[in-house]
């Protein structure tokens, strides 16, 4: 068994240690670890197991004999899933790994916008002592969650702690998601929209989100209400959001990711000042890779030994 | 019985709703409004009660038989205590009010440190976007809270619910403070200083706190250590913080209050990057004054049927 670990610098590297366990708990195996795309494609050819981060369409025609690719992200859209599922390829994602530093994100994100660190930032930026900024708080606001996976799960469960209410849409597989008030079917998702505070979008890109969250939800929403994305960034019509922040119907935006990334300058969102950005990073974490070997090390025992169940394999049809 | 309720505009103004409340249950009493200094100052003469924010050395003369003063304030310290004790007027305090959105301040301050938002809300005010910011998380730290009164026990709670070690001084009484996984005598304070990454500055005002906090402690903090003062201003050395700022020897502060307020323009915090800055804001919120109505409420039972005891009494010596 050949396994080729793709280390995507700066941001994805696995740890040497982590490297030196696989090679002592799989001795007859080969491990290979590449550094950069062309390194990553004269290794493909003959290799069983891929654990990195991306996996395009030229990478699968190169990997010949790939049987499983391990994926340390979550939303796993830019892979060629049906391609994938033809020739019958294992894909398993990083489900799991990012609840903590993305809850503390969102968490973030609401008690700034409650109490308008945006304004008070660039009143800082100005030199500028102006103590007449309204204050709010979180505790009694709702909080309306799309997407109810690990990540929105684990958002819920703080949300109740910290005093708030929780709402949602029913979960595709019909459970009653956990830690949450009040939950709609799908068909009614605008009612989250129209009943919350802070909406948190966390929705994957799939054939059924995209441009999904749209003028119809921006229009649902309370005129003191927050749109927050941290899902993707074509799940949302940029321009109706725009349009709802320009008008002021809502009260702002938080948002870590765009219609197209990077952002360019010359977008319209750098000129609002009631949107907080942050250039796609809330998914990144000193203790990513920690996480994502601890499953892919579970995961590469069940491959090899044919024992137990693979966790976090994705389904190609819902594409998460 | 002569009460009187000072708002102070525009951010204290007691409802109109509560006004009449306690007109129906004190229907035999004077209770009068006022709405700035000079009309306080003229309803004073003949009051025994204030229910306000401030309570200066002219209110305390001009008040010839006031008996008892409700503060909504948590500290007092801008008060003439010594003349009072003197004079025998009861001093109660809003110790309470403020632990849910004080720690919602803290909670974000530390999430925004360790994610560096302040990088991040410059760059977006820059129209520059760059991935390239360092992202933490506050699971797995530790926090030092100086002053565990309620709001500091609160936020003891929250941050241990979010998985960090949280680190304090014994309370003057000698109790436990909850939540705390270790804590120090007074006088080892400064091992909360070097084995925390974020400390919490809570104390009051008072003679023995005043400069408390300076180039000794600042010196003994991680060079990846956070200081948030959500306390008093004068409890902390600017200079040496400053200092330890330009230095870098820390990384960041989080500020909401100053040795002189309002901060000046020409004040060299103004010019550092590595400093989030915020008006004395943290204690406001739209739900103060109700919180405050309950806990005066519940003294005025006591006061006027002298069954009971009062909530929030202020110690005098202590000053809190």
């Amino acid at each position: 068994m050949k396994i080729v670990i793709n280390n995507f610098r700066p941001h994805m590297v696995m740890p040497e240690i982590f490297i030196e366990e696989m090679k002592r708990d799989y001795p007859g195996d080969s491990i290979v670890v590449s550094e950069n795309k062309e390194e990553l494609m004269a290794e493909l050819p003959d290799a069983d197991v891929l654990f990195g981060l991306r996996f395009t369409k030229d990478m699968l025609e190169a990997a010949k004999q790939i049987k499983w690719v391990q994926s340390l992200s979550a939303g796993v859209d830019h892979m060629p899933m049906a391609e994938m599922e033809n020739r019958g390829i294992l894909l398993t994602n990083g489900r799991g790994i990012h609840k903590i530093h993305m809850t503390e994100y969102a968490i973030a994100a609401m008690i700034m916008m409650a109490r308008n660190f945006h304004v008070m930032s660039r009143n800082q930026i100005k030199g500028r002592y102006d103590r007449n900024i309204s204050q709010g708080q979180i505790h009694g606001s709702t909080v309306g969650i799309i997407g109810m996976g690990s990540i929105g799960t684990e958002i819920a469960r703080v949300s109740k702690f910290l005093g708030m209410n929780v709402l949602t849409v029913k979960s595709s597989s019909g459970d009653v998601p956990e830690y949450v008030d009040r939950y709609y079917e799908r068909k009614d998702m605008v009612k989250v929209f129209e009943e919350s505070d802070y909406v948190i979008n966390l929705l994957p890109s799939t054939r059924s989100t995209i441009n999904l969250i749209d003028g119809k939800y921006f229009s649902a929403m309370k005129d003191t209400g927050v749109f927050i994305n941290m899902g993707r960034g074509n799940t949302v019509n940029e321009d109706d959001m725009i349009e709802a922040l320009r008008s002021k119907s809502i009260k702002g935006v938080v948002t870590d990711v765009y219609n197209k990334e990077p952002l360019s300058e010359d977008s319209p969102l750098w000129s609002l000042d009631n949107i907080i950005m942050t250039p796609h990073i809330c998914g990144e974490n000193p203790h990513y890779m920690e996480r994502a070997y601890k499953i892919f090390k579970e995961n590469l025992r069940v491959f090899a030994s044919g024992e137990g169940e693979m966790v976090n394999l994705v389904d190609a049809n819902k594409g998460y």
